[in-house]
């Protein structure tokens, strides 16, 4: 497949969406925005967005957007950054856009979403994106990327032609970008990370550093970790082990950080248990891995959600 | 021993302590407080109660109140209604207090207070009460008695002569009480609603309503009771396996109800996790017992505790 890619779709247009999306438009890229909750505030005023690689506005006539997928033309890339929670919407909301050269691009998080967008749709043309960010919505199409910024982006079925034109494109725009030759590697080591902290800081209800304020706090994230490492060694993805002090360590430097689950459970919105807790869990269960940490994690955390 | 019941101290008169204490000295008994917070609003004010049992007033010459253990008497029975997280004081705060014809009636939350207080003054004069009740402080001296109000004492070295005494007083003081045969009985079935309830609650930030809202919380709740069963029966407590249903039904009924320890952690104060989880769990690993959803809940409350 060729990787000429001019016309972009956003779908799930919210902070993380909204950012990227605004930021491809803003250095001339054709972009096509699917939204909901924030339709009319962008179709009247376009994006604001504050960041610490700069700030600006999108007018209206630089962007297109839609309410509905039907409406929106076959594009070259959608970038998918919906919660996980919608995945059940794929086909719906992205089949309308994808033509015989379409690549799609999911910025999701968790695992599962490349493959679920394989089984729609085909794996050569799917691609996964890990965002290192912190941006918020702070109000009807105003957006603020506070932190970070570095998008790892991989192709599903291997290779790195076109997520190497994907992150020139991105490198372009002033979205900082590299390329992952093992996909599967970077969502697990990310995933190392995010099971303890969005998983225990949205169960707890405590920001990163409560989490390891403690030895015993410490301990508990670390069992985690270990459970994880040995889940993704069980698929063939061998994470060393040194990897969990170092992820505890770095995570010390970050200060009082919410995940976003945890922000969820706050906000009562949905949490994406099934793409960062349930997922692993399931492989472990099919491997015969012993997780009990795991498993208990996600049993308080399915009771929180209700 | 003679049960001659006339002086009595009360240790650790917050909401429960003052509440009860309050009620013997507005029937005639010769009530001695030993304060901390409270201890200038009281003696200025007396004790003022609301209670679903008739509200009152007790002037400040109707009681005793006393800062330090030193100054007061030797009393008849000592009432300790201490938060457990104060159990180390158990010496310096009653040891004053404790004559020769003295008995020790806590009615703490949780395993073990009876036995701390046997080690320290013998278990012939130790008994143990249950508090069903709703009692919060509401201000400085104001006590708010909301719901229930059941005290169920017995005697740590069995018998039925002095917890029958002690019950007489409180009856006729307004306080419902009745007399325990098996005063472990009583504490190891309270405990079987405790952990989950207060565990689960204050780890999850969650009332009681919501733990069982969903199958899968009540599931949870479940294990957690059916492993406090086998505790219990590994030290020959021998609860029936159809009160874990029991409690559940019957907790459908009290709405959202927050326990203690879920109010502790809103309010940042101490839980009483080792009363109420750890010494359970310290039995259950003495006797073999396997207890992993207890052991889980123990340590994430040991992380939100810090």
């Amino acid at each position: 497949m060729e990787s000429r890619i001019e016309k972009i779709a956003v779908v799930g247009a919210g902070a993380v969406g909204g950012y990227y999306g605004a930021r491809l438009a803003q250095h001339g890229a054709d972009v096509h925005f699917l939204l909901r909750s924030d339709f009319d505030a962008v179709a009247q005023n376009g994006w604001k967005v504050r960041s610490l690689d700069g700030d600006f506005n999108l007018a209206p006539g630089q962007i297109h957007v839609y309410r509905q997928a039907e409406e929106m033309p076959k594009v070259d890339l959608v970038v998918v950054a919906l919660k996980t929670t919608s995945n059940d919407q794929f086909a719906e909301l992205i089949g309308p856009l994808v033509g015989e050269k379409t690549f799609i691009l999911t910025l999701q998080n968790g695992l599962g979403n490349e493959e679920m967008l394989a089984e729609l749709f085909g794996a050569e043309r799917i691609l996964g994106g890990l965002a290192f960010t912190c941006i918020n919505r702070i109000g009807p199409g105003e957006i603020h990327h506070m932190d970070h910024g570095l998008i790892r982006l991989g192709q599903l079925a291997g290779g790195t032609e076109t997520a190497t034109a994907i992150a020139e494109l991105f490198n372009r725009s002033r979205i900082r970008c590299d390329v992952l030759e093992d996909l599967r590697y970077g969502r697990w080591e990310k995933l190392v990370w995010n099971v303890p902290f969005n998983g225990l800081g949205a169960a707890l209800d405590l920001s990163s550093d409560r989490l390891i304020a403690s030895e015993d706090g410490a301990a508990l994230v670390g069992e985690l970790m270990k459970e994880i490492l040995a889940v993704a060694g069980s698929i063939g993805v061998q994470l060393p082990s040194e990897l969990i002090s170092l992820k505890i360590e770095q995570t010390r430097t970050m200060g009082a950080y919410k995940t976003s689950m945890q922000i969820d459970r706050q906000c009562g919105r949905a949490m994406e248990i099934e793409a960062i807790i349930g997922k692993p869990l399931k492989i472990a269960k099919e491997r015969g891995v012993a997780t009990p940490f795991l498993e208990f994690l996600y049993r308080i955390l399915t009771v929180v959600s209700t």
